[in-house]
């Protein structure tokens, strides 16, 4: 067994970068026990060297150009804590894979954007590019579906992708606040952005999703066709209504293979309180795999934050320090299939749908009459009593039954004059498989 | 990419061989491809050639002494099915890693007794040996703590491990049987062994505890020391009792390092209902991590039958294939921690008692005599009504105290006239940390 250490260039000394060097200091003695060999950091880079830090940073060469990390002689593997789908992660990862170098990374934007690329890079280079921290933070999902599911063909993998959502919506449902009182207290404590969006709207959630994707079908990661939604839209109310019929809300990145075709959807969801997603709250992220001879996994921890993001960088490390190798997406990406997205009509399921009404009547004879139209069968209605504004929701659970029949009855529906705003709709997820 | 494929020796044709075979003809391309090559039983053993069974073994190689399978130049890999801890399963063993061949088992009795000389002989051997079958089925969990955890420092590691005691008891909690009839059921549904000690006496759960310990805590596995409880003696009214203070009883395999020393118990326990594994039922396992970075992680899914434990056994053969390597327990075992067993002196916590008592005046005085003398702080106390046949039991909930004080105030109760049988004590799980 070597006894050279493994020497990290670190770039990006943000949360997650300080977390990774207390990590190695903290637990140097056991990371190199595991990984038979020290890892050590030898050179960072970030951009403002200046700004004031609780690691000391004296003891490192400081690089001012990222870029540069991935020719220097004392730098054996990079880690790239920067961010970003383009600029000097990018310009970083290339030159690190182009230098034969193993490239360890969090960044699910780049990898959603440019995977495939560095993938192929990765493997023309014969040196590994590694990702564990992009997706559910300290939760071992890349591993677990890249190794320790890989004998399964997967049909579904689904689950909480984004802590800041999970976090807002448990809140939310725990307190009885609305959602921008939420998101406003989680930006001043530090649980969201100032701009949420990524989060809120289930970019992020889409991000992580993409690589899941390929990675549990053997597909062509294809970011672009990522049906994306987000949390905006939900009210305490429809928490309410859902606790009342036996749900929880969640927004849930659901892919899976059908026919053939690539689902991909992040959405908000009725999860059925006894579903293992249900449990899962405040920023906790939690990965459901479905294969067809384990049955269904489910993974579960904290999906952010300095500790276990660290973790999972660490991890990558010394995956590499061991010669652990392999594709990135466990296959050559020319093994990887090019799936074609999921047509929308064979989307097929119960749905809930809220919607704002004038509080008149023969509101609701227009709305089961628009329902009828479409072929959209009802199988409860509650209507809670009217606002002092003379508005009134009216909140339904259809049957099983086509997407876009759907997606017809809510166009209708909010073209009637008794319908104020946008109709909501979620998906229900099923109890089993 | 070698496209030689790899060639399996399969010792043991019962429910998991069967199921290795089908999964590699059921997946074979998609195994193929993360593997990077094929996958391929070439030879087999088994104690009864003429045995009825659904699969087809007229295209492998028969060996009627499983040993040979470890010489033969058409098998690069031997998979052992075989069971027990001693015996054919390991001579095979002992063969296949002289041999310098890898070495993939489910074989959980043998590695809890003989799993630190096998780790040593595939050190020596320069050869893997893999058991992600043996612990929990399908769930990854030994990839989990091995690669996935592994920057971490683990302070506890804790789960469900059995799921025939898991299926009892939640028939128990579920459909109001007692212990004797639902394990009568599960004997002739085939969900427990006619000889079932091994499950329900939580042998079987601390064969895995030790395996678990040994690679969260880079300890010396230590079978000898797991200090092991069972489900017997569980009544249906316990499991009331417990429901009615807010718990499910669940049997607990739980390992932690406490000052330098190894605690490691296999104990029913009452666990919190807000606790991830009060929400495990039925056959399922589930496997808690806690680390210094990545803070709690859950890995939950089918712990034992045909299709999850092919899964494991496969996956494992998946990176041997990939010519993933490294000591079996994430260490030389050199380098593996002697920590001692931990001193019963050092445990604490709340606890739940429950004793039968005839049903007469002045038996409370007594017990809680019993309790104060050995200095225990009652939190709750509950004594359904007697029953007709003049005995009623006393149910207590202990403030965290000393394991050892329980124990003086057990003996102490258990002595009195009015105790009939002897007390059960059950730990109770905190719900955090």
């Amino acid at each position: 067994m070597s006894v050279n250490p493994l020497r990290i260039g670190l770039a990006g000394l943000g949360t997650v970068g300080a977390g990774v060097i207390k990590l190695l200091d903290a637990n140097a003695s056991l990371v190199s026990r595991r990984a038979g060999r020290p890892i050590v950091v030898s050179a960072v880079s970030a951009r403002d060297r200046q700004r004031q830090r609780d690691i000391d940073l004296r003891r490192f060469q400081w690089v001012d150009d990222a870029t540069a990390l991935a020719g220097r002689d004392d730098v054996d593997v990079v880690v790239e804590l920067i961010g970003g789908a383009d600029g000097p992660a990018l310009t970083l990862a290339r030159a690190t894979l182009a230098a034969g170098k193993p490239f360890v990374t969090a960044n699910k934007a780049m990898l959603a954007h440019h995977g495939l690329a560095l993938a192929e890079a990765a493997e023309a280079n014969a040196t590994p590019l590694k990702f564990e921290a992009a997706v559910a933070g300290g939760i071992p999902v890349i591993k677990g579906l890249r190794e320790g599911a890989a004998a399964n063909e997967l049909s579904r993998v689904y689950g909480i992708l984004n802590g800041t959502c999970n976090y807002i919506l448990t809140r939310m449902e725990k307190e009885g606040l609305e959602f921008a009182d939420v998101l406003a207290d989680a930006q001043r404590l530090g649980f969201a952005e100032s701009d949420p969006s990524f989060d809120i709207d289930g970019i992020d959630a889409a991000h992580k999703l993409s690589i899941l994707a390929s990675l549990a079908f053997g597909s062509r990661l294809d970011f672009a066709h990522v049906e994306t939604g987000g949390i905006r839209d939900i009210r305490l109310a429809d928490l309410q209504q859902a606790a009342a019929l036996g749900f929880k809300v969640r927004l849930v990145g659901l892919a899976a293979v059908e026919a053939g075709t690539l689902l991909q959807r992040v959405h908000p969801c009725l999860v059925p309180l006894a579903h293992p997603l249900a449990a899962v709250e405040g920023p906790l992220n939690a990965v459901v795999a479905e294969g067809n001879f384990v049955g269904r996994l489910l993974f579960q921890g904290r999906g952010a934050g300095e500790g276990p993001t660290a973790s999972a960088v660490v991890a990558d490390l010394i995956d590499v320090a061991r010669g652990e190798s392999g594709p990135a997406f466990a296959m050559p990406v020319a093994a990887l299939a090019p799936l074609p997205p999921a047509p929308p009509e064979g989307r097929f399921g119960r749905t809930y749908l809220r919607l704002t009404v004038l509080d008149r009547p023969g509101v609701l004879a227009d709305l089961t009459a628009a329902l009828r139209d479409a072929g959209v069968s009802i199988e409860s209605l509650i209507q809670p009593a009217a606002k002092a504004d003379g508005t009134a929701l009216v909140v339904m659970v259809t049957h099983e039954c086509a997407d876009q029949a759907i997606r017809a009855a809510l166009a209708a529906m909010a073209a009637l004059d008794s319908v104020a705003g946008a109709p909501l709709f979620m998906p229900i997820l099923a109890a089993e498989g």
